[in-house]
Formats: C-alpha cells, sequence, structure tokens
C-alpha cells in the first residue's frame, strides 16, 4: 500500500485566514522555502488578486525555482461577466504560478443566497473561469466550496458542478468541508461517491470546527481521494484547517503511504516550530508530534515504564518527527543535562563536587527568575564557564543610559555606554532607531577598536517575551538574541521588568561570547586570563 | 436514535496530568461545581491513593450532594499481594466517592515489562481488585489501559482480561487508548468485536497523539460504546484526553443523541473558559465550538456572506454552544467587515462614499506598516470615528522623554509627558520599573486630575512582537495592550521601530478609549466636542 499522495499546502493561504496569523511578504519567502525542504508538493502562496503583499511575493518566490509547484489561489469569475473582464483572473494568471486553484460554489444554497445568481450562471462561471486559467498555460485546480453540505443538500447539482470543472480541464478536483461540520462516516460516504462517478483526481479540504479535520482528511483517503489540502499546524480561518502536521507522520507511520522522505519527515518538528515563531503564535505545548509535550512523561508510573522500554507510553519514536522524549519535573535528569553539557565544553566536572552544586542551584534559580537556557545556549556556557573558573573578562561595564524623546513629531535616541577594555575607560555615544538598537551601535563603537571583528557579528534576531502577564508594564520580560559571524549562531537570554535592562544583558552576553571566540582564535591573546579557554 | 449515553468527565485526574495544569483542592472543588451543573454523569476526582490534595479534594465534595457521580481514581492491587494488604485500595474505598475506576493491564507487553509479573497473576488483580472494590459498597469501574496496542498484539489475552472484570462484577468496562496511537477505523473494528463478546456496558478513553481522540470517540460510540471519558478543554498527559467540549456538541448537535440538556449545553462556552482562568491557561482562540475564534470571520467573501445568512459559513449556530459570531478585520478582509464595524458602532455609513473609500484606504495602509486590528478592536473604533467625524479629543500629546541609566548596578527610568487637556498644558515626570511602565504613570498623573476615573482603568496585557526579525534591533515592532476598568475590556496597537513609541501609541489609544467611554457614560460633558457620540 504505497499509493504516492499528494500533498498540498495552504499555509500561507488558507492559513493567514486564521486569527492572529498575519505574514508580511518576507515571512511568507521564508516559511515557502521551509515548506519546500518539507517536501510538500503545492504550494499555495496567497492571492495575488486580492492585495500586493501576495503579487510581491509570488514575484519573488518564481525566480526561487522550488521543488514544489507555486500556486495562487483565486475565484471564478464574476456572475454575469466574462474571464476577460475579470481584474482577479487577470492578477491570478499573471502570478507567474505554476499552478492556479479557483473556489466555485457547489452548494445551491450559495449560489442562490452568497453569490445570488442562477444555477446554470454558476456552472457557466466554473466551466469558463477554470478553462480560461488552463489556456493560460497554468495547472487548473478546482475548489470545490461547501460540497459537502452542498451533496446533502442537492447531491446532482453539487456533483453537475464537479462534471462541468472536470470538463474545463481541472487538473483536480479538491472537496471542500468549508465549514468543518461534517463527520468523519459522511466524508467516507460521500468521498467514495464521488470517486465512483468522477473520472478525475480528487483532493480533500477540511476545517477543525468539529475537531474532526485530520479524522475527516484520512476518511477521504481511504475513500480514494488523493490530494490533501493543509496548513502547518493547521493554522485557518476560524478552527483552523486540516493540520498537514498531524496528518504527514499519521500517513507515513501508521498507514503505509509515501508523502515525504524519511528525513524530510524528520524535519517536521522544526518546520512546524519555525513557521510558529515567523507567524509569532505561540506552539500549544500539547500538540501532537511536533508539540513540546508531545512525548512528556509527567513522573510516577509512566517515567519508570517508560525507562524500561518507551514503547509502553509513545504510540512512535519522537525522533521519526525529529521531537524527543522529555521527563517533566525531574531534577535529576536537569542536574545531568547541565554536567554532560560542561563535560561537553571540555571544562572539568566533578558532579559531587560543591562548584557543581552551586552552579545547579544558580541556574536552577535564573529559571525561578524567568530565564531559559533551552533558546540561550551562549548565556549557559559563559556560565559554565564563570562557574568552572574558566572565563574570560573582555570588557567590563561601568554604566549605560538611554534617552528617548519624541517632540512635534520628532523622535530622537541615544545611548551612552561607559565601559573599560584592557585597563582603558571607553566612554560613547550613539543614535538608534530605538533604544535597543542605539546600544548596540555605543557597545560596537567602543569595542572596534580593540576587537576589529567584532564588525563582523550581526544580531540575527531579537524576541521579547512578556512572562507574567497579569502585570503588564510592570512585569518582567524576557529577551532572546541570536547572533552571527556568518560562520556560527548563538543565542542569549536577559530578564528583567525592565525590557532595557533586558536587552542590554542579552546584548552583552552576545557580544562577550563572539569576542571570547574570536580571541580564541586570532585576536589579542595578551587580554585573556583562562586558565583552560586555550586548551580546546 | 436517542439512545442515552453517559459522559465520564475525568478533568480532575487524567486532565491534571497535562504539562502545566496544576489544580489545588479548592480549585477542583469550584470546577466540580461546574461540571455538575453542565450535566456530566460522572466526575472523576482523582487518586486518593496518590496524594493528600485528592483526600481533602474527596471530603469536601462528597457533602455537597452532586448529581453526578463522584468518583475516585486507582489501580488494581500489586502484584503478589492482597487487596486488605493495599494502602492505595484502602484509601479508595475510604475516600467516600460513590464510584471508584480501576486501571488494569490488557497488553500482555506491559505485564512482563512494567508489571514484570505472569499473565495468570495480573488476571487475578484484575478480578479481586475489582472485586474488593464492589464488596466494599462502591461501584467498580474497569480502565483496562493500552486495551487496543493489547488487542493488536494479543487479542485472546486482552479479551480474557475484559471477562475477568466483568466476571468481578464491573458496572463499566472501559476501553484505553492509552498512548493514543490507534486509528478511528481500528478503533471501530476492535470495539464492534468487544461489544459482541463481552456482555457488559462498554466505555472508550481516547487520547490525542495523532490529533483523533474525538474521532476516536465518535467510531467507538458508533461501534456499540456507551460511556465517554473526556476532559474539558482536552487537557491531559502529553497531547491530552478527548475533548468533551468538541465531543458533547458533535453527539447532541450532528448525532442525535442526548447527553445534556440544551440549556446544559448553551453553558458548554462558559464552563470551557472557567476551567481554563481556574487552571491558568490560555485557551486557544481557534479551540472548536468554544474557543474566542470559533465563529470569528475574517475573510472578506466570508463577512458579506454570513451578512446575508449566517449558515453560509457556520456549521452551528453558536449560542447553542453558548459562543457568539465576531468579524475581524484585516487586511485580508474586504470593506464589508470594516463598513459593518462601522455601523455597529452606529455611525453613519455611506458605503459607496468617499468617506468609506478613504477610511478603508487608511486602514489597509496602516495594516501594510504593520498595525494589526483584529485584535485592536479600540484603535480601529478611534480611527472610525476620527474619520467619520464623530471623534473626541480628550487630550493631545506635545511632547514625551524617557530616560533609562544603569550606573553602580542601580537602575533608574524616569518618563517626562507633556500633554493639553481641556486648554491647558500639564507637565509631568513619574518613574517606573521600566519605560513602558513610567510613560504610563506619567500620563496618568496628567491625566488624573481631570478624570479621576482613569484609576479605574488598568492595563492587563502587554505583548510585544517583532516584525521582521532579520532586521533584528532596528526591526519594527508591534505593540498591544489591553486595558480593562473591571466591567469591559478593550485592546490598542501601535507599530514603530522604537519600541517606546510603539508602547506610547498604544498606550495613549487605550486611555483615549477609556476616556472617550468615561465621557459618555458620566465625566465632564463640556469637555466634548463632538458631532454623533453622544446619540449612542
Amino acid at each position: 500500500m504505497s499509493t504516492p499522495l499528494c500533498i498540498f499546502d495552504t499555509t500561507l493561504r488558507d492559513g493567514t485566514q486564521g486569527e492572529g496569523i498575519s505574514l508580511t511578504a518576507e515571512d511568507k519567502v521564508k516559511i515557502a522555502l521551509k515548506l519546500d525542504a518539507l517536501g510538500v508538493h503545492y504550494i499555495e502562496g496567497g492571492n495575488p488578486g486580492s492585495n500586493n503583499k501576495d503579487i510581491e511575493f509570488f514575484r519573488r518566490v518564481r525566480e526561487m525555482k522550488l521543488q514544489a509547484k507555486l500556486t495562487a489561489f483565486g475565484s471564478t469569475r464574476r456572475k454575469n461577466s466574462s474571464c476577460e473582464q475579470d481584474i482577479n483572473l487577470k492578477h491570478l494568471t499573471e502570478s507567474g504560478a505554476q499552478a492556479a486553484t479557483l473556489v466555485g460554489k457547489t452548494w445551491d444554497f450559495h449560489v442562490h443566497t452568497a453569490l445570488q445568481t442562477t444555477l446554470e450562471e454558476n456552472l457557466a462561471m466554473i466551466y469558463e473561469s477554470l478553462a480560461f486559467v488552463k489556456n493560460s498555460g497554468m495547472e487548473a485546480l478546482f475548489d470545490a466550496e461547501h460540497f459537502f453540505d452542498g451533496y446533502k443538500a442537492n447531491p446532482e447539482y453539487a456533483l453537475a458542478a464537479l462534471a462541468k470543472a472536470k470538463e474545463a480541464g481541472a487538473a483536480w478536483i479538491v472537496l471542500c468541508d468549508t465549514n468543518g461540520g461534517t463527520l468523519p462516516s459522511e466524508i467516507n460516504e460521500i468521498v467514495s461517491r464521488v470517486v465512483s462517478e468522477i473520472d478525475a483526481p480528487i483532493g480533500i479540504h477540511t476545517h477543525n470546527d468539529c475537531e474532526l479535520a485530520v479524522a475527516n482528511t484520512l476518511a477521504a483517503i481511504t475513500a480514494g481521494a488523493r490530494q490533501i489540502q493543509g496548513t502547518i499546524n493547521g493554522y485557518g480561518e476560524r478552527c483552523g484547517n486540516a493540520n498537514l502536521c498531524s496528518i504527514i507522520p499519521t500517513l507515513q507511520l501508521k498507514m503505509g503511504y509515501n508523502c515525504v522522505s524519511d528525513e524530510q519527515l524528520r524535519n517536521l518538528t522544526g518546520v512546524a516550530r519555525y513557521v510558529s515563531e515567523i507567524a509569532n503564535v505561540n506552539m500549544p505545548v500539547n500538540q501532537p508530534y511536533v508539540g513540546n509535550a508531545a512525548f512528556a512523561h509527567k513522573g510516577g508510573i509512566h517515567v519508570s515504564a517508560i525507562m524500561k522500554d518507551s514503547k509502553t507510553y509513545e504510540h512512535i519514536e519522537p525522533h521519526l518527527v525529529g521531537n524527543k522524549q522529555r521527563v517533566l519535573v525531574s531534577e535529576l535528569a536537569g542536574q545531568s543535562n547541565i554536567l554532560s553539557k560542561a563535560q561537553e565544553m571540555g571544562l572539568e566536572v566533578n558532579p559531587e563536587g560543591m562548584k557543581s552544586r552551586e552552579v545547579i542551584d544558580r541556574i536552577k534559580d535564573l529559571e525561578h527568575q524567568g530565564y531559559q537556557f533551552e533558546g540561550a545556549d551562549a548565556s549557559l556556557e559563559l556560565i559554565l564557564r564563570d562557574a568552572y573558573g574558566d572565563s574570560v573578562e573582555i570588557f567590563s561595564v561601568e554604566s549605560f543610559k538611554i534617552m528617548v524623546e519624541k517632540n512635534a513629531g520628532q523622535m530622537v535616541t541615544e545611548a551612552i555606554v561607559k565601559i573599560n577594555v584592557a585597563g582603558e575607560q571607553v566612554y560613547t555615544v550613539a543614535e538608534g532607531n530605538g533604544p535597543v538598537n542605539a546600544l548596540d551601535n555605543a557597545l560596537r563603537k567602543a569595542l572596534v577598536q580593540f576587537y576589529p571583528g567584532i564588525r563582523d557579528v550581526h544580531l540575527s534576531d531579537y524576541k521579547v517575551r512578556v512572562l507574567d502577564e497579569k502585570d503588564t508594564t510592570a512585569a518582567k520580560v524576557r529577551v532572546l538574541i541570536e547572533s552571527t559571524n556568518f560562520k556560527d549562531t548563538w543565542s542569549t537570554v536577559g530578564v528583567s521588568s525592565n525590557v532595557i535592562e533586558a536587552s542590554w544583558e542579552a546584548l552583552v552576553d552576545s557580544i562577550r561570547y563572539a569576542l571570547i571566540g574570536m580571541a580564541k582564535d586570532e585576536f589579542a591573546p595578551e587580554l585573556i586570563q583562562t586558565n583552560g579557554l586555550m586548551n580546546h
């Protein structure tokens, strides 16, 4: 049973209909590259007829030669009109996409109520629009909106609409449960009928309004559908679309289908988390397969059983989807992680020694304050080096100050930094777009004369999270900074109730980490007081 | 098809195994009362053998005379021992609960690997423990752990375990998909076999590791199971348990079963949100049936259709589960969303007029800059009031300034604000924990003499998002502020490359919105220059 299935990703189109999901053209390009690497077969990028952002996206992506078919979305032409006059169809055919999905009505109620036209005119709209797109040289897909509701209300008309699409040359006919209200048993029955009557490849597009989108997709596949439309993390209007992050591994690991390669499947957790980061939506910890708690065990009987054999409480091996097992509330696990990290760094570690107990207590205390070292390896390394006496004082901070002023519509932001480098006091001032940018500029200005290599270090990501929302503007924030020198990437963390102080802390860690690396490699070794750093 | 089904809630037991879910005895009592009002038939309160908190819970709740059967959870006795010596079974029978669920092994692999005993001893453990509980006067339920995995591995043994439970007098035999890895088609087949072979009422208990817990529950019901075990909001270990908030309405509104009364069903959204508040876990906006976005419409075409008939894009009427329809405004939405919002506010709107075109262009332009109004209703309302000439100038800002300094380990943050209120220039300075808190304090200090009611307004949430991460500290940020006066809640937005400016913008909108409301209701009407606001 290795029938190849076709995965159609609509994260960038239907996914952005979800509340709180808003992606720039740049975000969309980044996500498209990840989707392509994951191995989906179609990437629906947006609706070029509805906004300029999507036109820009298609312009940029079509030059990238993706493996996946780049797909644009639009509607059938307007009623009582012609395709040639339809501005949206014009944008669609000019988008540069290889394929186009056209949504059309198949529910008589919608034809009357939403379109307010005749059943005949709607069939003409479907036929002419698909033929128009196909004649422009694109692959045409028909999205049969509300197909299941339409079929239940008037099966003859719903099937007639599909037949029209087929007649117009649609490469795929996609059955949509637009309102998400259909049950798996109904999906199975209706898709079976369609597959037996319509001689065209059939797709399935479900929504999660009954928490059944994944099950409905699987039911359609069992009944003979061969294209799956869904989104990463199930983003989408109302309760979301079918979640590809649950469907792909289930099809592949439990039902014997091959959608993507084993290696691509191991990227699934990474892609899911990347998309949630770009969309800036927290991923629910309990998300199936890819969530942080998907293979987390909360103590007691379960933990002692998984120690004997993981299969006792895990339905798959987590690494198959790029996730991992976690044991919660286990001080021992935490401790051994920290110590093995220190050993990895080449530090001399005695797990039973006083030093080790102190550093573990210190890290636990910082975590209690809101620090998180999972995403801030470089800050953790600096703490470990300090603790085991392998630290390097590249510079020390005496003071910093920022001023932000808005007057007569004019914003001015300045930062002043006073630091000591190699026994010398350096005092600099710089401007910036905002307070953190100004601090960054002032700190670099102070250091560049000693470490010209600092010019190669760039901040590549900056994130702010409010830790305890109920205290609002007086709440603690956690700042994560990711930096790169185009060879390595490292992350640092700062926590404070003051966003400026938290940012400064993460910034100083980032630069310190970079300079220790440079000092090791090439710079001013005479500045370095170390008892171990140079050895590895 | 009105066979009564039995709803067994395990939010207070299995639900608390979820990561981040921790309930005090008091929390559990509150939730039990809500569950009872919702009309569930069993409330599993915890494991009195495992901790004192659960013993306290049972002590308090058994005096409350709930309609639901109060149920305690425990395991079959330990191997090679007797029930009389088993301390956990003793706590169970002394808990005061009316019913007890005993979990036991039905998968031979688990008997060997986790219990490390013989298949015969495990059957004796099941039989003796259930008989012991039943003899103590309680109703006994058997939780057949890993039943589906067990059946697939060794169907004879799995069925023999159920037969033993039946023989011991179990009132219900509950089939558990403990690891959550079973597919609906397998559930259907296996439950059908059990129902035909075991002459006892059958229950179903599923987990969501494949995002199929709801579908698996429905498949079991279709195959003849009559008790549903699940949790509110699907809380539970790893990816959670079957979500009763999705199962109950689907059974009731779509499958013809009567689980709870129509009135109780209308409490569903309220109960779901209450439990998420008590558990202190944010409810995903897109949660089916009960989420804030479950009936929220964002696409332009969708919105114009639901204006004609809600059924066009809603699978049920939201009020049936106590939820409501919402229209979101976003760049994807056509003008119909924006104009219907303006009409809701009572503004005089001519959809074809120049003003309407201008305001729509303005909003699209702001969204292109990074503003997002779907989470910032109040900022949108201010823009619409300005556009349709229904605005009120409560105060105007001349300038603001902040200074943040760290010197000798000491942080000082000050804000200076210069505003005009009622023709008077007010100049204030205040300190704060951070720059935004200082600005908030300075602005309030300036306004409180004119609007004492501002004291009742509090910021209840503050979020910062970096819009384009590649520019890092020079990137644009979007700040969302949620405010409350303990009666209403409203949200505002600000965007800038300077986090201080973005926060200030959202802060000013929030306070302006609050003061317009106060001005309408009770405050200084002579300050207000308006041509429409007072009319509605």
